[in-house]
């Protein structure tokens, strides 16, 4: 295995057609979850990923592992149980002024039954480069908050590269309970993925420059909210994703990292949004496969975005490309019908 | 109002074309629950009813009262509450030799946390004749059970014919809990509704005769049921629906009353299905139609098991006849294209 | 031209999944009418049609020309208007025992307005041998009546064998007003197709032997019914369909004809039912092909009863069926998939 | 009850996906009319609302009549009739350069049949504020448009507040037909709610300053059309929606309102269209919701123009949004994902 | 790996609801193939599977892969091309007298170039027990059949046991060839899987017992078949399908084992059908996993009959049943609503 | 007829939603192909269209063939062999930055088997006015390729005006051996449709001024191609259509002429894009159609111009537009609702 992820995916639930929830007579059905997310996108480009959660034995557990090992994410770590439920999310896509919206149905799923000592890290970790999780899995219960403590420490113990996507969901916690519980965790994080807005919700981070959300992307306001970030929990790096959001169905997109020192920016992409779920994971992904493969931070911060740039443009949580797509892409590509 | 009934509405989530939930890539949505199932049912055919229980207040919460009051019910003393969840349900349609299954996904739903004293029994009775709930609702939670327990009382105590479907759901609770929960509501029961096969599980009664699930509809040995249960809880009319189900696609569909002594028989309808679920509560609502509309219990069992006979032909929980449907059926219905 | 067909088609709307008009969010969308019906079945045996009618010149009317087109039938001879309306009717798929429905909203459609002296029969004709119509037609309008007292006169004038289907239709007109405008009708007719039921409704006419739906197809009680309609109206040839429906997804289904004094039987089909409109129509078709490729009624009415046998098994209201299908069938189908 | 309104509601068949009519093999079904449209869209904001019609009393009325039940709005002052059919209308959505476009079917349906005296307006009106109907009412029949004018005499008779959508549909009518019919109308509204075209073509007032479709919206000529229109039919208040639709995914959407001599504007949105069927009526409702519960023209446009802008987010006629969501908008929302 | 298959697998194509491909606006889409199909059913029981074939590096190769993937097989010694193409295949699906049907689009797939030398099979079973493949791959191609001998070999040379399902298609060769092909394939197969018919048209073995397609299931005809298979290829143990199809949507469903002298004799089940395509895999599948976790033919032989009766119920080519819902019908399972 | 076409057409399958064919559950199924496309589109607008084929006897080539009748075009002149298969190809519609992408599965179509002496191109011309074909028929096969040859040379000596679409397709073939095989058929083209990107691949033709993708539409730049091409292969007229693209869903759209040393352009179209497959067919079919009707290339480039833009707006390779939707958007239309 490259790389071992830990955290919830739930069932998703979206009506066709921009539709409201209450107008629905069908909804489409997706599996999603950050870290799973993020295995799907690294697993597609190739690397040997493996993804760490709890399921439910049902039916419904079983989807979500059907589809994890349909994209080539190892299961075989993930533990099962006969309590507990599957969590869910209801995800209604918008188009301008109104924003697309998610309403969660993941209390009390099988994870946030998770708890220190379940997982045998030392097995999961063996042979393994790099980790990931996100701010997400602390948020679901105290015990899954622990054993997110538990895998850093175990990761930075078997000398694995960690990083770690802020992620803040303000249905999931409050900016204040998410500061108290993340930081002491940031101690064991290589690499930090954040927005600009959620290091200033969660951490109080702003860039000295004023910047509001329809800003044009400007690179420098965010390398100082990077900085700081640096700084604050010394950690080795921090990578920022950018977006521009005039619209709901376009966007630009774009994204930064500050390592060693070193300021490295991707190129913008304008993107048409069929559906932006799963667009920062799918960076994540990107980003670990370029520093895993190229070891090198300018190509990891290229590889992230364009493969983010990629999952805009395709329905469902998980990114849908190929090396070979994200390849050609960075090229430079065109938008004739490939024929 | 004629009618009140109380008890949870959920989501119903369906995969299409007898798929598994695991092959599911859009689910088919409904609203179901029993005691709703019945409501509408009634007010389809006339009746005034109205519908009680407790509800979120977001997207699915309000997908539930539309659904209701789409088919005429009213959702004026249905509580609503900011916390709490929307109960879930998923269906699998069978076919022989697999038989069409439920997940439930209800737990701590809003209803569960409902408790006596929260609804106003009082003006929701008023003016109303009939109550009806079912061994659903107080299987949802302790508080649900005392709160099923304040509304029959209260029910009685304002002049309201009351009736009461056993409807056993071993998902929920054992058949001991079952029992010793509902024993002691039986007291304010007029008209109790079972199963030959909920009887004997939940109450331990069974005919003399052997009765296997394939065998023939054999009234007698189901008249013998109803005279048991009637002697044990004291209660004036028993109603027992009857199913033979040697194929999932294809029933044999009839049901008794046993009233002040005497049975009263419904013929015995052939049934393709398209969806089972809610048809003994399409039962319900056609007998308390009958009933109050033409008080016969003769009437009221016809008007039951014809109305049933046909929600076994659509889809989703609930009725979908009006009452000339019903009544043409009634009369012995043609099979040929009606043009 | 082998074959020229008069009469309505309707763009059909029709609830997926056996649900109730009331429930549908969505409608699949055909196009039929029993004598383009008849056009279509024959097209695709491989004989040359044309279907003669009149038709509003907007989306809908050029939807129902253009799946007429797409059969294979030649559409040359249509009046186009940009008065009146497409014809249009609501059909709902029934399942025991509730019969499939037709809700027609086909007043003052573009036929309706057609008057003798608008169609050139003679050019229409010009070449042809065979001319169907049916009673619906003569339904729609009193104008559009009298065009099919012209349409028929015409047709004996130019040598054609015509061929008539009674189809009689109680949503459209009276048994009583469907006599008087028939009666008159029929000199003309060489060939007269009728249910035993549209004999009896319409004409009066029954078996001898008592006949009720559920028996079984008994050949002489409509061998008996047969001879009256030929002694009543001299026809030459009067065509019978035969079905049991003690279900609505599983039907028996046959024929006979009585010709030349001799009495032609089927063998009796047992159909699976995906949706048996248009069934009567695929038999017509099946009889002409027969009749004009093998000049043989007993071979007529053995395509026949086969292409409509066929016919129950697919949606929308056109055969589906090729000629090697049909001869297939006629030698004996196994039901294995064939791969 | 706050809210009633008058006119026809139809059951509305669009393509999927942008489809033509003749590609379509299945429909989406909708409910839509003007005036049910803004009795929906109140309803959803929390008013009390009943809408008057007359309906057909089979599958495709009752259609009708569930959802606008569904919605909150009452039906209980609604007609039925078994004669007459339900009015359809076929609506295909465009792209630049294809505008949407809609086929009506209307012709003969049972609110054409209204005539005055059917309708117990005092009934209807009783303990009610305000009574909004639209031009498209007149132009079904002569005896609809007499009943208008019955309706409108009677509620200002009654003391409601009249609105009047002019709502000009050049496929009912000509314009000079509809100024001869609407101009006596205007001597009972309170409130007119007319687009600059509408104002143009059917009244022939436009600005002194030039104005053509894609001009940007500018207040003072729009403003100028206001008052000529107060001017000319002494109303009280002329609301005017301005859109600028360069495409037809994309337009820029506001309105004002004119009213006790002062220009009360909108803020502009733009908007991403779904389907901007029904957001005229969107911003009548708002626009009467805001007045009613704030006595504010101020706030009403506000309201009107943000309920109008949510509504092209989402299919159907009718508006989806709740009062949480619009007061969310009106204090300027983010388009990132809500979660 | 407790089974290794070898065979090709397809991307299905099925039109809905029993439409003819004709009639085909939209296709379901599955993935489908013996050998893969006994693969999943294999795996979902809990056996360790790995399925090998050849599949072309684009998006419809990795969809197959991924389905496989999806339901736990191992797909690790695929072999991919860039050459080549996805083998398809059409599916229509029947209903009386109209059998399904397929329309095979497999020429010149990637699998039909598969050569002796190209699968390292020594790698491929290692730590395998046993081996699955089917008289679908040898004819496939020349080059395929020649990759079927030198795999039968290598596993018996490896000490697997070897199962071969006979599995004529007249589609794809003719049975003069099949039988020249596959009779020296015979000997190293321990397990051959026939049904009847295929006994006949291919090696012309015939029961003394006259039987025809609509025969009642017969053992004893069926077990002289066996008989005379075992003693022409001296093959130890013999499977054979029992299947009685008066219906396309209903059959019977059984079949025997003739293993050691000994017959073994399944429950006969009526099965409703949803899609039968893959039950004679599931079967093999359900055969594979009694004989290797229960050691007995008398289990074998009900579990494959089980889960090849639940097979039917399902859309698609996989079994979708857990090793719970097999258990729980070889006990005998009720067909009452589970919950 | 008016025009006779020469090519494959292919059963289209796209997923729906703009998902990835990995992702994709059903596919929706369309038909097209270069030549088909352009008869369409003229059939459509009132010419009589044949085109011309060879098609597999089976389920997929009826389709195709009755989706050509179905708009129209005469498939008289079709080739049928039971040899072969039908020509498919995948289309998954992309949003920026991923482009639109093809996949074709059409290697040993039937066309592919076309040998020159197998049509009968003296019958197939007669009466006609005009021939069209395009680059994409001799990249099939040599087989194919010199009927191409055979058939233009056909058409020079029946006197009809020849169209030819350059169509490169890299998928197909090199651009090296597009121009061997293709320089030799110019000498029979009278007008010859390119756009500048194939001028430039194939044959090596620049505009003097650089000219990248997502430059202006500068009319100079590409006069220049046009006259290059003219005088290097002696054609009459040079049509070039030109595409700024620097979105998936929005494109902006014109055309020119080159004639007579006359430059004739069209006015620029900002088109919204649902299915921007079958464009530049649709142009050659507007061009066609405005020189055979009002013999002006001014009108011809703007007819092709207008139904191209409109064909950005449909799904599927047809045009679905009328003639009197070109001439409507021709005067100039409006992006109102038409009501």
């Amino acid at each position: 295995m490259d790389l071992v992820t830990f955290g919830e995916a739930m069932v998703r639930l979206t009506p066709p057609n921009c539709q409201r929830l209450e107008q629905a007579r069908s909804l489409d059905v997706y599996v999603g979850g950050g870290e799973l997310n993020v295995a799907v996108g690294a697993a597609r480009l190739g690397l040997g990923t493996s993804w760490v959660s709890r399921l439910s034995d049902n039916q419904l557990g079983r989807m979500i592992a059907n589809r994890a090992r349909e994209q080539g994410v190892d299961t075989g770590h993930v533990l099962w149980t006969r309590d507990d439920r599957a969590g869910l999310y209801f995800a209604e896509l918008g188009a301008a002024p109104r924003a697309s919206s998610v309403l969660y149905d993941r209390a009390n799923s099988a994870i946030a039954g998770v708890a220190p000592g379940m997982v045998d890290w030392k097995r999961a970790f063996k042979g393994t480069r790099w980790f990931h999780t996100s701010g997400i899995t602390p948020a679901l219960s105290d015990s899954a908050a622990a054993t997110v403590s538990e895998a850093l420490g175990a990761a930075k113990s078997a000398g694995l590269t960690v990083s770690y996507d802020l992620n803040f969901r303000s249905k999931l916690w409050s900016a204040d309970k998410a500061r108290a519980v993340q930081e002491p965790l940031m101690q064991h994080v290589d690499i930090l993925i954040v927005t600009e807005e959620d290091a200033r919700v969660v951490f109080g981070i702003t860039s000295g420059k004023a910047s509001g959300e329809y800003a044009n992307i400007d690179a420098e306001s965010y390398v100082d909210v990077a900085r700081q970030l640096q700084d604050k929990f010394d950690v080795g790096v921090v990578a920022i994703t950018l977006r521009e959001n005039p619209r709901v169905w376009q966007n630009s997109w774009s994204a930064l990292v500050l390592a060693e020192g070193k300021v490295h920016r991707a190129p913008t992409y304008e993107v048409e949004i069929v559906d932006r779920i799963g667009a920062g994971d799918a960076f994540a992904a990107g980003l670990i496969f370029g520093k895993l493969c190229h070891d090198s931070w300018e190509k990891a911060v290229r590889y992230g975005t364009a493969l983010s740039a990629l999952k805009h443009t395709v329905p469902g949580d998980f990114s849908q490309s190929t090396l070979a797509e994200v390849e050609q892409l960075l090229k430079g590509t065109s938008l004739r019908v490939s024929r």
